[in-house]
């Protein structure tokens, strides 16, 4: 194997095989068509990851990566600059405008609490974000974890250290029965919180 | 979407989706894991890649990708150089270099006779292989194609160019009830082909 695979390839595949969900066999699937493509794919990639290292950052607001610094929304005249959504990542955001439903700013956590992982609220954006909080004139922080331990403990955590801003509304995104789902099949967690947090109809309608 | 996702980004998600087997989701994914990867992974594989573009040529003689030309297989005083395997691409020769029991020679054809995807005898490597056959003394040529009608349809057009050689032995790979497999199970067509070609034990015995 060693003598007939040269080792270009075999770091290739190394490389490719330290992304989550892709195994070995995916790794060796991917660098032989990337290497054996016929129109010229090595060269596309190497200049498209060229251009991400020279021009890709992370926005000093907010944390979103962006080819400016701040980012287009921050920057952004559009935006409600009193309402700022709390996510885990970067893709969280783009997943969350995809809706359409929210026009405020954002913060990027990168990561939650998880003493399991050791993640602890030194490691991830938190500090920049309570800065922002009070110094931006933030009305409503609005949290778009995921509902699991670690994000509920993220924002329990994050919440703590807003306690004293006066006004100021904390806000999380709503827990319940996802639409097509069924009450019968819904876990007695979930269909508890969507008792507990029911939906006055005529605030809606 | 588009203003907030760089275009460095999405011209990332936009090659890698070409890949077989990666759709729109798994490019993002894949993308957004190199770009916020701690390890410094773009600059990893722009290093990589580029090494690759500089030293990985096909070789002139088998059209095996290697970073030598002639490849380390074509220069190897240990292997038979009277038995050339015929295979479609690159990977079939590691894959079957990993079974440990071929010790000849190679030729990659780079594809199969296909009319349905408009592929000719004329597309793929055939007139090298013919070629070397004649000038390399080979006494065998073995065939490990697919056993679908384009591999079925590319060994018959080969053999029949190979026909004047005095005392060239074609064969192919055995083609039958894999182990593990299921007689009662088989489609009739593998269940024919093992019957007429049962093996004589007293041979391998």
């Amino acid at each position: 194997m060693k003598e007939i695979l040269p080792r270009q390839i075999e770091s290739l595949m190394n490389i490719l095989g330290t992304i989550p969900g892709i195994g070995a066999k995916t790794a060796e699937r991917i660098s032989f068509h990337i290497i054996t493509s016929k129109d010229n794919m090595v060269q596309k990639l190497i200049d498209v990851l060229y251009d991400i290292k020279e021009n890709i950052k992370i926005c000093s607001e907010c944390g979103m990566i962006s080819d400016t610094d701040p980012c287009h929304i921050c920057l952004s005249p559009e935006r409600n600059r009193e309402i700022l959504c709390v996510v885990e990542k970067p893709t969280d955001v783009i997943t969350i405008e995809k809706t359409g439903e929210y026009n405020g700013l954002y913060h990027v956590l990168w990561g939650v609490i998880s003493p399991l992982e050791g993640i602890g609220p030194s490691d991830i954006n938190i500090s920049k974000l309570i800065e922002r909080i009070r110094n931006l004139g933030i009305k409503e922080v609005f949290f778009a974890l995921d509902p699991d331990s670690e994000g509920e403990t993220t924002m329990a955590f994050i919440a703590s250290k807003l306690r004293d801003i006066e006004g100021l509304n904390i806000t999380t995104i709503a827990r319940g029965i996802p639409l097509g789902g069924n009450i019968e099949y819904s876990d007695m967690y979930t269909l508890s919180r969507a008792i507990r947090f029911r939906t006055r109809l005529n605030d809606n309608l």
